[in-house]
């Protein structure tokens, strides 16, 4: 076996990697960031990243293979001289740090063992070389307990208790407090917990810790947390972790010793300032853990000017390389900086915004396009988070402090566990998860909340981290908290709070309010309303930026689906293009509508029905002004009215269970004679809407009399929509001057005599309509493409229909065969068959011992997931894209300019916006509130497109 | 305008026609007939014919162009030349018919006028040629009563009602017994009836009866009649009338004339006899209009024997040139034979079957092959008509016995108009209808009855040809029967029935019988079955032949759906070559399974679910060897579990009632102590059951939980099935030496993962399972192509699928976004649109005025019908076709030798087999009633594509 499992890198060189792998992929985001680092110059200690090709490999034969294992051995060496100690060695000793490293960043979700090497032996050459007895002792009881749980299993609390008890009796309070032989007691309490709880002792073999600890990092890949981490983000299980083993650096070997972290800008906002945390005498995990609060970076500039210096000389030369916001990891051993990670900073919506604009116009290091490319489209809805009504607010007391660590404003009951968050959830209650810290443990109840508050924890903590890539509130580092899990109830500052009490948090600016405290729109939204001027926003003015650089570059138009004018008005504020959907039903279910709407249904007779969508006629024609008002000169498509009649109908199960009540008690004589004729009237009448309820009752109502069978079927309908949408473009016209072009869409058909037939009547009332107007006025006549057949037969239907619009919601579930309302029950197990015991389907499955916990079945292989992603949010390439791609190519064979658009829901994914303009569709159409998303993703595909390859 | 309107023929010669132009398309079935007759030397009287173009054109102006009637004009010239009589003439003048002449034969439902040319001068001129002043007054009264009734719109009961009357004043018993003087006193009467009826003259002038007469056979074609019938036949409106305009001559001219009509062989039963059936004295329509019984041919032969034996030469020449049974009409003048008309006549299936076989064995006058195509499928299914069993029969008396006119035999309740037959068909009656004579305005009271009885009229009367064409069974002609409609009784012999009493009719024999006479099995499904032996049964041997023909030429296979073992004895029968499609879910619904299934179904834990399921096996099982058994070593394709599992719970709605009964009874206290608690219990076990229910009640259960998606989301299903299949097999290859190989078809696959994961549960269980019965076994596994989305990714499922069968029942729902359930409203109204006002969708539209009766809106312009046919019934090859195509060329991709089938409904219709020959399936699969039909079906498909062109 040839294959290079092992890089190594130190003393300013690296070993080469092959050309055409990815360094990410194949080394993980650590390794490479290291790898990167010392080619850079930067000071990183000397290690090697066993591959993630290793990782795959080890899944497959269940073990280290000899070969890897050898490489291993190698890559110590190669450690050995460049530091010039020796793995075990009695005197000298090297100890090592074994981390894992995906491609993503998985934060705390897999394992890491630190301070490989040590032994009974070992430990005293550490002392003997460092001078520091009590030094080499606390790294030995931190091995011993980190080793002994993660690779052995001990209960980590065990540990914590002993260091607990430990610093009672001595009357430590913290643990710098405990002194040489405090640390001593340690370590021998801390063995005898192993051989208590394992029946064997901690191996002293150096060698077989490194080998541990590297298997143990591989199977935590497989961890519970990392399993749940990747679910949530869709992360693949083949990807697998790297390993990283490099050379131990000490934070923790005294005052001029520390460990720390930093952002190159504030995560939360962007703002340009660096955002470091760091802790004297500490050793690795303990920032990020929370556990203690650390200081913030200029007291490193105070206490150690020097290397402070060379931390922000360090940034300088990484910011340039990369181009980007960093998150750094760094250790100084005696003085001496180390750089332990470098990677591109997680950041909120706004963060990323911001720091791309001013990468390009502040650092000149990006272009616009990349600048535009680097957005999550997801992350402006971050722009739309509501905030505390300032109003409001001023009336509430603040009661705590904390980081703001994720954006947006949220208000809500108190859970002080993650279990009690699900089930609150579960109850319809909004959720704030009040926590000392949280941890990966936590995950399902971070979920479950609207935000989080915690005590202890910077803006790198696990709260904080999770918050922003979750788009949850979040106040990390509340040192006002204080959480009794005991007692039930959380104290904030002087203020006893129980599980249940609301309580609201501001994620802009860290403030902790008692009570609710009602949230309104965002900055953006209110600026797009006129409540704001735009001036007064700086906020929006990025917001708008982007966009506007985004727009420079799209192909794409970008339609709204917007069925009301106050909707629409949002819409054009965000950007839209005009309106792609316009579904007339909603207009009907109005309450001062549905009523006329019943009777309507109910008519017996032509005449009748036509006296009632005579009454209907001037509500429409007043929302169609609306909206034609709120577009102004941008175009409106106008669907006819689409769903079955029996949506507008009550209930038939109701009926009948009221009917049953009330005929049992008019046999059983339960009224008075008074009473008993009314009864009997309100049965009679109830019967009589359920017979037409029957009548109109439909076993598969998606596939029945809807859409353009209805207007073929009650022709009087489509004739009373078509002249309230002519009427109002007359009246606008006239009125406001605005030069409407409606564009009327006939939904579902299937054939082209069904769309002949509809063409007919619309374009013969709109000019009947038009003559009674006085008016020429121009309106063209397209279909929904949302059935495979229309797809199929798109050439026919072309010569019939002036546009198509791609109605992907229904084209999904008929190409599918899923009904939208039914299949969320096996699309969700569709999506997570791999994480589910394949007889029970339960997903409580230990999968390092491929055991179902809840029916105890042995699971030999895992299985696939059905579908890689649920094809109602993102458009289904393989199977719909293909009727789409059909569909064009046949519908332009008719019609060379057909304008083509899609109004399904797929048309606000980005996924799909890409797709879309892969396909070279003339616009996308979605709500409202995904129009700017839509901009910046329909720029993006442009890029992609461009480029032939992945952005970042 | 050069175009040809008017094609002249007489004299053994005729006018050439366009070599392009199907004579009958352009000439219609009789003016073809007349013309190719003409060419062949027989004695035809001359003529010319207005082609149907001129028809089409006719209808787009709404009068006939002055270049048609230039035309019409030169063809009188032209028979006048050959007759040497001069139309108009006072002393020799020339008489003709008019007559409609569709491409398809509508027998009555147009209109015709005889003996045009009549009027006060003219008369006389016929009397003084023909020295027979009777008949030319004769002559004159029919033309007036039918030009005054067709033409000009007097009710024709008028002109009855004024006949009646005189030969009661004179004291005639028949028509002939009317003297001159009563004829000429009948012509003054009934001229005084158009007077009175009209306020308008009979037109004098020839020329304008002529033209009036060619309008009316125009205007005729879109009659209600008319309309009626090519809507029930499928007729196309384009194809319209032409018009026969020919020299009359005169069966009514004395002694020596009459008219007749034959067929060349027995139309019922295919015998080689001629039948023929004469009236003398008479003119034309008499005969088929059954108000006279006829004589037969040998009376002809007796009466004038030289007429007759040119009659025999005749149709030798016509045979041989038609090379078919014939259908002929002709007229006897003065001892010369005329032929009136030739087309190849109407046959049962039984009769098609026979003839076929006879003309290419005895005549030799074609081959196999054309023997082959000339059965239409739908033919055979009368070899499958049941007759009466004959024990049962011979209790029963013979009442009565006429002509067996449509075969098959039929029991039912006696119906004496159309009218009541309609309403007792909706009652759910089986109705004989029993008239006097039927009429072309019966046709609605034909379709609603099992079978006809008439009083009047021979093997050609209406009654008859519509029976045959239906399918219906018919004895007409019955002399025993006598209806009464004023009293609303019918006497068959010497018994009196009223409307309601039970009758049995023999459509093989003519015979009549009281009662009920029992209903059983045809022969042929008797020798299937082995009750007769084959040598026993020429209608098996029949049957078998021209099957075993077809067999020689088919490329498809022939496989039956079948789910029990009778059923597939059946087929096998019948030459089914496999089943193509078990639904294994029929055999749950059984009695004795139905409870267990429901129990699994409501089974709370998976070990209770697997208990019951456990139950089920051995029932499975059982019925897999019955049709192992059944099918030898023919494949059997076996489908998992498809429908959802609430079809096998009770109905929602019934629990929610009876729930809210039971719950309001006990409300009120409505039982008593010892009761209630059995009520309360009663309630709670029934809320449970409706828990379920509800938990797995669907909006639209077509596209829910069913199919694979059951078999994934509880494999325990499938493990028992596949279990089943394979214990089924072994027992069959153990004890009976039977090499099956099951072929295991997985529903509803949308995409290669399920397919992948159904294929790796089957393929696991069958291995375990063929370990534990220690049989080494092979076994397939494929999956059906019915949804979209599984034809457009076949390349990916064929990755996994090594067999396809086209489940188009399933595929067209989708396709179309129809529910088979809930589309047939509208699809009904998709098929008869342009038979429909579209304002109110009635059908009670006057299409000759253009106007609705229902809602009197004036029609502008007739609609088109949105679909040409029922996609449910025949495969819609444009939109499920095209699925269908991409599905094989992406499936053959991957896998080149996947073998396809169909088994929807479609694999048993012949236009649908034809398309599936041509995408070169394998096999189709159908109803095992449908075998013999789709063998045929499969072997026409060969000669058609051979061919190139439509077969007769």
């Amino acid at each position: 076996m040839h294959r290079k499992c092992v890089v190594a890198f130190g003393g300013g060189k690296t070993d080469p990697i092959d050309e055409n792998r990815d360094p990410k992929d194949l080394l993980g985001g650590k390794g490479a960031g290291l790898v990167e680092m010392t080619a850079l110059g930067i000071s990183v200690p000397p290690g090697f990243v066993i591959t993630t090709d290793v990782c795959r490999d080890y899944y497959r034969r269940k073990h280290l293979s000899q070969v890897s294992w050898e490489q291993v051995r190698e890559g110590i060496v190669f450690i050995e001289r460049h530091m010039g100690s020796r793995f075990g060695d009695a005197n000298n000793p090297l100890l090592v740090s074994v981390r894992s490293g995906a491609r993503a960043s998985m934060p705390g979700m897999m394992d890491t063992v630190l301070n490989v090497g040590l032994n009974d032996v070992t430990v005293k050459g550490l002392a003997n070389r460092t001078k520091n007895e009590r030094f080499a002792l606390d790294t030995y009881r931190r091995f011993i307990a980190m080793y002994g749980s993660i690779v052995m299993g001990v209960e980590r609390g065990r540990f914590e208790d002993a260091l607990k008890q430990l610093k009672a009796e001595v009357g430590a309070k913290e643990d710098v407090d405990l002194g040489e032989g405090a640390m001593r007691e340690l370590v021998a309490r801390y063995k005898i917990i192993i051989r208590q709880e394992i029946g064997d002792d901690l191996p002293q073999d150096p060698w077989e810790q490194l080998k541990m600890a590297i298997n143990a990092v591989f199977t935590s890949w497989y961890g519970d947390r990392a399993v749940t981490y990747r679910r949530l983000n869709g992360i693949p299980d083949d990807w697998g972790t790297a390993v990283n083993v490099v050379a131990m650096v000490f934070g923790n070997m005294g005052e001029r010793s520390g460990t720390g972290v930093m952002f190159t800008k504030n995560p939360a906002t962007g703002e340009p300032a660096h955002m470091g945390e760091f802790l004297f005498g500490a050793q690795g995990e303990d920032v990020v853990a929370g556990i203690r609060t650390p200081f913030p970076l200029s007291v490193l500039a105070e206490r150690l000017p020097e290397v402070h210096e060379e931390l922000m000389r360090t940034v300088k030369v990484l910011e340039k390389y990369y181009r980007d916001m960093l998150d750094l990891e760094f250790t100084i051993q005696e003085g001496k900086l180390f750089m332990l990670q470098v990677r591109v900073g997680k950041r909120t919506g706004i963060a990323a915004v911001r720091i791309a604009i001013d990468l390009h116009k502040k650092a000149n290091l990006i272009s616009k396009e990349e600048a535009v490319a680097r957005i999550r489209p997801e992350d402006l809805s971050q722009y739309l988070y509501p905030i505390f009504d300032p109003a409001e607010r001023e009336k509430h007391r603040v009661i705590g402090k904390g980081l703001p660590a994720g954006p947006g404003a949220a208000t809500g009951q108190i859970a002080l566990t993650p279990e009690r968050a699900v089930e609150m959830k579960a109850e319809g209650k909004a959720v704030i998860l009040v926590r000392q810290e949280t941890s990966p443990d936590d995950i399902h109840g971070m979920h479950a909340s609207e935000g989080f508050l915690t005590a202890r924890g910077g803006m790198t903590s696990h709260a904080a981290v999770v918050a922003r890539q979750m788009g949850k509130v979040c106040v990390a580092g509340c040192e006002a908290v204080s959480v009794d899990l005991k007692s039930g109830a959380v104290l904030i500052g002087n203020i006893s709070f129980a599980e249940g009490d609301f309580l609201s948090i501001d994620g802009f600016t860290g403030e902790v309010f008692a009570g609710k405290v009602p949230v309104i729109d965002s900055e953006v939204i209110q600026v797009i309303q006129g409540r704001i001027d735009r001036r007064d926003s700086e906020k929006y003015q990025r917001f708008a930026l982007i966009l506007a650089w985004a727009d420079d570059i799209r192909r794409l138009r970008v339609r709204a689906n917007a069925d009301l004018p106050d909707q629409a008005a949002i819409a054009r504020g965000f950007g839209a293009e005009g309106i792609g959907l316009c579904r007339t039903e909603h207009m009907f279910f109005a309450n001062d509508r549905i009523q006329i709407m019943q009777n309507m249904i109910l008519a017996r007779s032509l005449e009748e029905r036509e006296g009632l969508l005579e009454r209907l006629l001037p509500l429409q024609k007043a929302d169609f002004i609306g909206l034609y008002v709120a577009m102004g000169s941008h175009p409106v498509t106008i669907r006819l009215l689409d769903p079955p009649l029996h949506e507008f109908l009550p209930k038939r199960e109701e009926l009948i269970d009221e009917i049953a009540r009330l005929e049992t008690q008019l046999q059983m004589g339960y009224y008075v004679e008074s009473a008993r004729q009314e009864k009997a009237e309100a049965v009679m009448s109830k019967r009589k809407l359920l017979e037409r309820v029957e009548e109109l009752h439909e076993a598969n109502p998606m596939l029945g009399m809807r859409g353009c069978r209805l207007g073929i079927m009650m022709p009087e309908i489509t004739r009373m929509q078509v002249r309230a949408i002519i009427q109002a473009a007359c009246d606008v016209r006239r009125t406001k001057g605005i030069k409407v072009v409606p564009e009327i869409m006939v939904p579902l058909v299937g054939s082209v005599g069904e769309m002949r037939a509809q063409k007919q009547l619309v374009a013969e009332t709109a000019e009947a309509e038009l003559r009674l107007c006085g008016m020429a006025l121009k309106f063209v006549i397209g279909t929904m493409i949302e059935l495979p057949r229309a797809a199929m037969t798109a050439d026919s239907i072309a010569k019939e229909a002036e546009f198509f619009s791609f109605g992907t919601n229904d084209l999904t579930q008929t190409t599918f065969g899923f009904s939208r309302d039914d299949a969320a029950r096996f699309i969700d197990f569709y999506l997570r068959r791999k994480d589910s015991c394949p007889a029970c389907l339960s997903e409580d499955v230990d999968w390092k011992e491929t055991r179902c916990r809840n029916c105890e079945t042995a699971i030999s292989e895992r299985a696939e997931n059905i579908l890689g992603q649920d094809p109602f949010a993102v458009l289904d390439q393989e199977g719909v894209g293909e009727m789409m791609k059909i569909a064009i190519e046949r519908g332009r064979k008719t019609r060379p300019k057909i304008k083509l658009g899609i109004c399904g829901e797929h048309g606000g994914e980005p996924a799909s916006i890409e797709f879309c303009h892969r396909l070279d569709l003339d616009y996308v159409s979605c709500s409202p509130y995904r129009v700017p998303i839509a901009r910046l993703a329909a720029a993006q595909a442009v890029i992609r497109v461009r480029n032939k390859s992945r952005v970042h």
